[in-house]
């Protein structure tokens, strides 16, 4: 794939609040030390380490109280030997003090002086400067997808605007006379069902869908359509139209738009062989199968590594678990087989069974299961009680923890 | 977690293309058979199978054209003995017709006969009526998370609409007398971490959160902000406020805003040791840690399967790599504790690198590891070049496919 171009959309600044789930355009780099200064990260007593040396319930050291520290300004008090400053956590650790004892190994009198019943060695319960982050350090990295705990650390660092990369926008077409757009079911006519589908997985991606709509088996209509999406977005997905009975309109229609057009048309795969990549004007454009299952498949494998690749990102893999399968199944020598599976938990572990199916065109298939397997291209299949590892678009059925 | 009330935000009504990623409220009952007739699955010729028995390219069978039925109105046209209606995939069987001929093993002839070189079974390349979906069947389970593929199955079915969970709303209160709002860095002061990060995790979990922002360490201002909360949200999250030297000031707020209060103070779990689940008026009030990685972990804990729990859902587990511990690490007896490590893909198999870091006040330690390692109470700790399984929250380091 890193031959192929790359024209991404670009990149835009967002408040930090409005960035979750966005791919970061550039490195985070912390103009500041976190902490500012070094702080007591226990409630207790700032002191000078060496004073409480030997310390214990038994043999408690005293020490004299010289004042307390809030949170907020900087403090002007001062820890000599034997003296002792009394902190909350999170305040700046006055100048001379090197530990803190907490709160609970200590005890207050009445006479300005504090009982310490433990030792402390330097150092101990209080954040060095920069202890967190160095300045100048690289935080959060280029490309990642802003998670919450990136947000919590944006706003550590004060920083109230995040360069991300701009959505990437996606159109999407579908072809075939048969079809109609719409919710209410026509005699005779087939509802799209690739582009609704389509445009969730996008939005699932962090992409922006652009709805082009269906058109007709029709060249002159295709080839205006496809234009037009290769105008307004950054990648285009069309989907059907290559179908034997048609003489694959669609590659032909994408050849017709400009260089290198189709580069692959085929893929070893099942369902979802027919599917196409182009590059027109620079931009990719896939050319989905019609069978909703086809063309769901297809995006998994060829659209989504190719958002990650043109956003400059990776994705979170899909969980997966291992089952045994309740029934052999079968895959077609030198295509790889996309194998439906509904995986349930039992007693004595995951059990994997095939969603019984004639085919990528029904859509049932995929939505009853919860997940599926691959069978590779130099294996015939896998015998029934094997291991297989699946992977999953749905929380396991049954016994599934709630986490 | 079976006894805790189940206040859920109720049900509301939404556009199907609106639907991503929301919890169906309802089974979704097919209300049709889809397809709603018996179907061509191939371009071809429809057939009585009988009649191709035999056939091959050697000795191929005859059989008369009687038309053709394009996608549309239902065929008027019938299929006799010794007779073939060519056919598109999709298109509607004419009656008397019980397979379909692929088109690649036809000829058409000048005379108005078909040349049939391949035999078909009665079945063959035809889906049934109902096949894909019978009427009256569920087709999507009430709690399912609302995927892309389900967005095509009720295009499919007809259906505009679809009856989800509303989304719960989540009141966030920071507590901290040192904190403040805002993204600028301010000398003495502690910006509030918390709650962008924990605002930024209920969205990821599809909820509503609602911004109470900061408050003081004072008893009577966190109460009238929690009371506020619970008026306004379903749940309620507050940080902070559980240490030693305020008292527990949040623990006694909660327990003074109704029955029964605080169930649980304190958790087996390093770090997030200082959580706290109470009830008030119906609805759960989580008391999180004040250290930004102790709530997060907590939330991830205690916040999400209750998530799960009010909106009667699963969620799909994290995904989980198989990692060898690059240095030993070790846990608290009797605590669960969670080590964030990094994992980066090598040629012999995944590394997982633990955070080196001084405790949960290290927001960095989150930032940068892309998952985390759970050592259980019984056990101490794990070896250096033990496997242990690490949940992923980022993608691996290097190596990593784009998929």
């Amino acid at each position: 794939m890193n031959n192929l171009p790359r024209k991404s959309a670009g990149v835009e600044t967002l408040p930090t609040s409005a960035s979750l789930g966005r791919i970061l355009a550039r490195d985070i780099v912390s103009q500041v030390d976190v902490p500012p200064f070094a702080r007591a990260a226990m409630d207790g007593y700032a002191v000078i380490a060496e004073d409480t040396y030997g310390a214990s319930t038994t043999a408690p050291v005293f020490l004299q109280m010289m004042g307390s520290i809030q949170m907020g300004p900087a403090p002007s008090v001062c820890v000599h030997r034997v003296e002792a400053v009394s902190v909350v956590t999170g305040g700046q650790m006055p100048e001379g003090a090197n530990a803190v004892v907490m709160v609970e190994y200590t005890k207050e009198r009445g006479d300005r002086t504090v009982e310490v019943s433990g030792e402390v060695h330097p150092g101990e319960n209080v954040s060095r400067l920069g202890e967190d982050v160095r300045k100048g350090t690289v935080v959060v990295k280029k490309g990642s997808r802003i998670l919450p705990q990136d947000i919590g650390m944006l706003t550590y660092l004060g920083l109230g605007e995040v360069a991300v990369m701009r959505k990437l926008r996606v159109a999407v077409v579908s072809t075939g006379s048969e079809l109609y757009d719409g919710m209410r079911l026509i005699a005779g006519k087939i509802p799209d069902v690739n582009r609704p589908m389509l445009i969730g997985a996008l939005q699932e991606l962090g992409c922006e869908p652009l709805d082009l709509g269906t058109v007709s088996d029709d060249f002159d209509q295709i080839r205006s359509r496809l234009e037009q999406g290769i105008q307004v977005a950054e990648m285009v997905l069309v989907t059907a139209g290559t179908s034997v009975g048609l003489g694959d309109i669609v590659p032909k229609v994408i050849n017709s738009l400009g260089k290198p057009g189709m580069l692959v048309h085929g893929v070893a795969m099942r369902p979802s062989m027919p599917t196409g990549l182009a590059i027109v004007d620079g931009k990719p454009v896939v050319s989905l199968p019609g069978y909703p299952v086809s063309a769901y498949l297809a995006f998994l494998e060829f659209v989504q590594p190719l958002v990650s690749y043109m956003l400059e990102t990776n994705f979170l893999p899909r969980p997966v678990v291992e089952a045994r399968l309740s029934r052999r199944v079968v895959g077609i020598l030198g295509s790889r087989t996309y194998v439906r599976v509904q995986v349930s938990e039992s007693s004595e572990g995951c059990v994997a069974e095939p969603v019984r199916t004639s085919g990528a065109g029904i859509l049932s298939s995929l939505v009853q299961a919860n997940g599926f397997i691959i069978i590779p291209e130099n294996v015939e299949g896998y015998e029934e009680g094997q291991l297989v590892e699946v992977e999953l678009f749905r929380p396991l059925e049954h016994g599934q923890v709630a986490e």
